[in-house]
């Protein structure tokens, strides 16, 4: 069973500033038969533990980037998410990482599109994010980076589970006999976004993309201002679902921009952009954001989407359907 | 001679609206030396050929996206200007390609980054546009999917050009010896916005990057949002400069957003997002835009910046330094 919301105190942070942090690990269809009653526990417990990683960081007083690159990076290493060990196969059978990451206090970020051996793609987009200059590589040259730098690389079949194998060839079935396959396996990605004990905001995504994409298709968590986006006293914002859709509405940004020239509250402005640019053209998405006063939204169109939170009472939230 | 500002009555719109295009060519130091005297009128010639290509479509009462593509194309297959032929080379000395385009009209776009082959990387992006998903490819597969449609490819010496290896020379040179290379080789960028007879607007956006660059780094030309946006009922723009600035200050949306949000007239919100972002960084910009009105904006903080126009009264202009 996937459960219902949990509810669970977990610390409270003794610093003036309560840090909050919050987590989306993709939306969609999302029928019980998706996983097994032991998957849906193990996928809540990875949620939980990607939680408590990010806020370890932040209640010992640590950076918001630091605090959503860690909680992205438990997600990419399980299993049920589709990002780093778990990532849905392309049209070739094969894995291309797309992640990107963005610090509001300073304003740089770093992504990265096409990865296709990096054990972390958030890891990297960290990396570039701290160089400047490129803070944006595609395809094996992304990798070379990581491994030049010392960042674990695997071999594409680390990130292969049987799950995505399946997803890849019942889509390719539907292909072969002119349907439609359903969306459950379709999308799926992983982000955070944080408020450290210094008032900073920062957001992550990272994602294998779609079961069966094109080769060479970048989406838009590899994209800032798209599926990823932070700045100190507006809000951080991570994205699930087309992303094309974002791209082209540069949705994260278009949220940042709401709240900053519109002086809309997070849950409107979030609300806002699903229903203008989303429902009415039947395209499934989800936001995880976050405003400069910890404000949490969590938002999709969906039948449901894996999402978490510790919110700044210290008390954690796991949910993945609708309430 | 870089010469003085040029303008010319080109020909009078029949239709109600009248339409309008501009263009960059690029930003940076532009000493006289750049180019020698036969090529900066080479240059400008080529100016008012892309303005004209454009104009054309538009003048017949053809779509703003068609026209910005057509003006894109010109520039890219001119030697002068760092994109398609005469882009510049990376640190393997080779040429990847990044371009974008956006039809304000429908919301659509499309994407390439990282080409190596394709001739026309701005028709790519068109392709791309037109068939949804995927709206962007990186790296070898934007070739591929190029040639597969049947656009026109090309070896890579195509792209380079006498000029090009030289400045990668220096750039090299540079390197081993621990100095700083003038800027002047550095950058630059082709781009085009306009307002079609229908009240459409589009722009494009396309470039070989920086010489001396990183494999696999793309920059805001290749980027929805950073680089090149549009929307009906608000602005067109096309960015040129450091591309990582313009990603992480997501520059054309963030043009759009102040116009459609704080209601700025476009060149105050142009001027304030380089005077904010760029100047006090001691960091290079320049951006062409068009506005729902057909008000034409052309700003950056550089010595100069290759630009044209042909305005609602259908003359044409073409510049390159300071009034």
């Amino acid at each position: 069973m996937h459960g219902p919301i949990e509810r669970k105190d977990i610390m409270t942070s003794t610093s003036t500033r309560r840090p909050v942090i919050a987590l989306h690990g993709g939306c969609g269809v999302m029928s019980r038969a998706l996983l097994s009653e032991a998957e849906w526990a193990d996928a809540r417990a990875d949620i939980r533990e990607a939680l408590k990683a990010g806020y370890a960081i932040l209640s010992s007083g640590g950076p918001a980037v630091a605090a959503v690159e860690a909680c992205v990076m438990v997600l990419e290493d399980s299993p049920h998410f589709n990002a780093g060990h778990g990532a849905t196969l392309n049209a070739a059978g094969q894995h291309e990482l797309d992640a990107s990451i963005m610090d509001g206090a300073t304003g740089l970020a770093g992504a990265v599109a096409g990865a296709r051996a990096v054990r972390n793609p958030v890891r990297l987009a960290r990396r570039l994010m701290e160089q400047n200059i490129p803070m944006m590589l595609a395809g094996p040259a992304a990798d070379e980076y990581a491994a030049a730098r010392g960042l674990e690389t695997m071999p594409q079949a680390y990130f292969t589970t049987p799950r995505r194998a399946e997803a890849l060839a019942t889509m390719r079935a539907h292909d072969r006999l002119g349907t439609f396959a359903s969306e459950s396996e379709k999308h799926g990605t992983v982000g955070a976004v944080a408020l450290d004990c210094d008032g900073n905001l920062a957001a992550a995504t990272s994602t294998g993309g779609f079961a069966n994409k094109a080769v060479g298709r970048v989406g838009d968590s590899a994209i800032i201002g798209a599926g990823t986006y932070a700045r100190n006293g507006v809000c951080a914002v991570s994205c699930t679902g087309q992303g094309e859709q974002f791209i082209r509405h540069v949705v994260a940004h278009e949220i940042a921009a709401r709240i900053r020239y519109e002086h809309r509250p997070l849950a409107d402005a979030v609300c806002a952009i699903l229903a203008e640019a989303f429902t009415p053209h039947g395209i499934g998405g989800g936001v995880i954001a976050i405003d400069q006063a910890g404000t949490i939204s969590a938002e999709f169109n969906t039948e449901g989407m894996f999402r978490g939170w510790i919110d700044a009472e210290g008390t954690l939230f796991v949910a993945t359907h609708r309430d």
